[in-house]
């Protein structure tokens, strides 16, 4: 019998109608004669009342009782959906991530799955079940509750289809899929069917919001072929798997823009060995990271560093730098938040010649200067202003005839 | 250094605010060099808001689901109690019933407590950590998420003390203890300083609302001396433990006044063995708890039984008998839900004779018609009409002096 984890995300489960909905949803795919398990993330919204429960009782809660705490939002949708699944009799269990056998390392708000004992699972399967899982959630080696972090339950559907040796993997969102840009900044954008995990990690990290990079880190490490589309329609989505040979022939898969970065330029700093490491040493020990990074020695001896950092990293990057400028005998440190990045991704760039100077020759037609530049062998990202971000988007869009056809 | 186990029910920690005062109790008796386990329930209403829920996806939701959704609300307050302990400088770590070690056996909703593995709790009590637990959940031997049904926090609570062997354990509600009568019936009711394991329990059983019988009957089987106290004031509260001898000098401890009782008549049934127990094994079989029972012989060859149960039952109770009835050759049923049970509880009553009596005098004295009698080693009960039965409950408080002195 074919075997299929699917994953809903807080909106799909908002509200008890919309757990009835989900819930027909299953019955509909059981019906076809497939073995199920289910992840589902909190109702949208109730991480958020839990934090501000919180935050009223203690101004710094520690980790373990936030995850304690913020564990009971998805204990409250697998109850209510196995519920809502036995309403129309389907046979159906919770489980929560302890339940489920999701062990996790130690590190509380942002654990990591080290193994899953599928074992229970399996004998609910096996009894003709549809299991429930809680997503973004796991116990420790203590017995302690842990949570996976911002797209925790994306990984956990993913973990749990390579565990259970599922045959599909769905990720049920409130998108139709991967798209070659955003459709609401780019009107002809086109709905992608198919995408390696290599691009689907540029683009993630490029801006695209769709999944965060850990969950396709893990399933390209597992081999899991999962397929992002909505829970609001039946619109097949995109299937994101491993590249195959004819992905090569598109130059181009797609368009990101991120506008949550900042520019960074220290100037005038000493140029000798160690100085661009002490800049990034300081800034990672501050937990900030550090994107696109130029650097280029201007007058004699001395040398200048660009990079992007996020937005909101942006006045802390410079509070830790200006002491550590001293340390290496002087630099002046400026900042610009008002810049976007924007990247073309596709696996076809490694065979393909010219791709750089297409996008540059695209946005110098349209009169949109470039700042930065960085490349990686599937995506070539540019820094530029945050107001021609959008028209950008379009532009790189048309020239690599990523339009409807 | 002694160890004390805390419960604090739904209302004393009904809002962040609470929770926050319940935190600053906590910590003025671990500052007194006390060790602490602190049990708590979920907050006041929260129980109602989950099932209004779960009714609105199933309308006869499966037991194994209910507790894994009701199991939340303990989740929650558990953590918060723990940060707010944290929040002002207080060490503390919280346990789920299944952290706990709590195991239970498998019935769903209304689980019984088998053991308690309290080696990880006693690990963060050396450590100098308060503990705080999640009353009125478990876990059974397959892992499933239970809970021990009503009073079922109490339960956890005395349970917890017997397991870390607690020099004391306090029950944190909403009255200052245990009183001779209802005191928003009887004004000059007084409250007890002490009282015995079985008068409690006759109390509990006769109507008096304070705790649930299981969790005494328990405290009782493992010689748990505990406290019922108020959380909202720091009163002294009613220390209930194994009789001692002094307490026999007292003849009545308490009134009590159960108005959730309905009468039921069966007359002229067959007078021959087995019509009683086939009448009353018709009745268990339809989980219909039978309080007391007379049955008196009538005119030659038939039978008249007269009982109370609990007055939502009393439908159910008559449509079950008339088929037994039917088998039996015949009688009728009448029912009367205008009743009370008024009771007068005391060890004392097992060394001193003339109780019965003087409840008798004193509710004839009064004009107060007794229906239905029954009697225990400690405790006399009577039937009395519903709308007597406050004023009933202030005569028989005075006649054994339980006034104010």
């Amino acid at each position: 019998m074919p075997r299929i984890v699917q994953k809903y995300g807080g909106t799909s489960v908002g509200d008890v109608e919309r757990i009835k909905k989900v819930a027909e949803r299953i019955k509909a795919v059981r019906d076809e004669g497939n073995e199920l398990v289910v992840v589902v993330s909190a109702r949208a919204g109730v991480t958020n009342e839990l934090l501000a429960r919180a935050q009223a009782v203690c101004t710094l809660p520690s980790g373990r009782e936030l995850d304690q705490l913020l564990a009971i939002g998805e204990q409250e949708t697998i109850a209510l959906t196995a519920m809502a699944l036995n309403g129309i009799g389907v046979p159906a269990v919770s489980y929560t991530g302890a339940q489920a056998g999701i062990f996790t390392d130690r590190v509380h708000t942002k654990a990591k799955i080290k193994t899953i004992n599928s074992k229970p699972i399996e004998k609910d399967l096996a009894a003709g079940k549809v299991v429930i899982v809680a997503g973004f959630q796991g116990i420790n080696e203590e017995g302690q509750t842990t949570t996976l972090g911002r797209g925790g339950s994306d990984l956990s559907a993913i973990a749990l289809a390579a565990a259970v040796k599922a045959d599909r993997c769905e990720i049920y969102t409130d998108v139709d899929g991967v798209y070659t840009a955003d459709p609401r900044v780019v009107k002809s954008a086109r709905k992608l069917d198919e995408i390696s995990y290599d691009e689907m990690l540029e683009l993630a990290s490029s801006g695209s919001k769709v999944m965060q990079s850990r969950s396709v880190e893990f399933a390209k490490k597992y081999g899991v072929v999962f397929e992002v589309r909505s829970s609001f329609n039946h619109n097949p989505g995109t299937i994101v798997k491993e590249e195959v040979a004819y992905m090569e022939q598109v130059v181009v898969r797609g368009v990101a823009v991120d506008k949550d970065q900042a520019k960074v330029l220290v100037s005038n700093i000493v140029d000798k060995p160690g100085s661009a490491a002490k800049v990034f040493r300081t800034l990672a020990d501050a937990n900030i990271i550090v994107d696109m990074i130029v650097q280029n020695v201007g007058r004699q001896g001395v040398a200048n560093l660009t990079f992007t950092v996020p937005k909101p990293d942006v006045a802390a990057a410079v509070r830790v730098l200006e002491p550590a400028l001293k340390e290496l005998g002087g630099g002046e440190i400026s900042m610009d938040p008002k810049i976007a990045k924007l990247s073309v991704v596709g696996v076809g760039m490694k065979t393909h010649s010219g791709t750089a100077a297409n996008l540059f020759q695209a946005l110098a037609q349209a009169g949109i200067n470039i700042g930065l530049i960085s490349t990686s062998e599937i995506k070539i990202s540019v820094v530029i202003d945050l107001d021609r971000a959008d028209e950008a988007a379009r532009v790189a869009h048309a020239a690599f005839k990523l339009d409807a056809s």
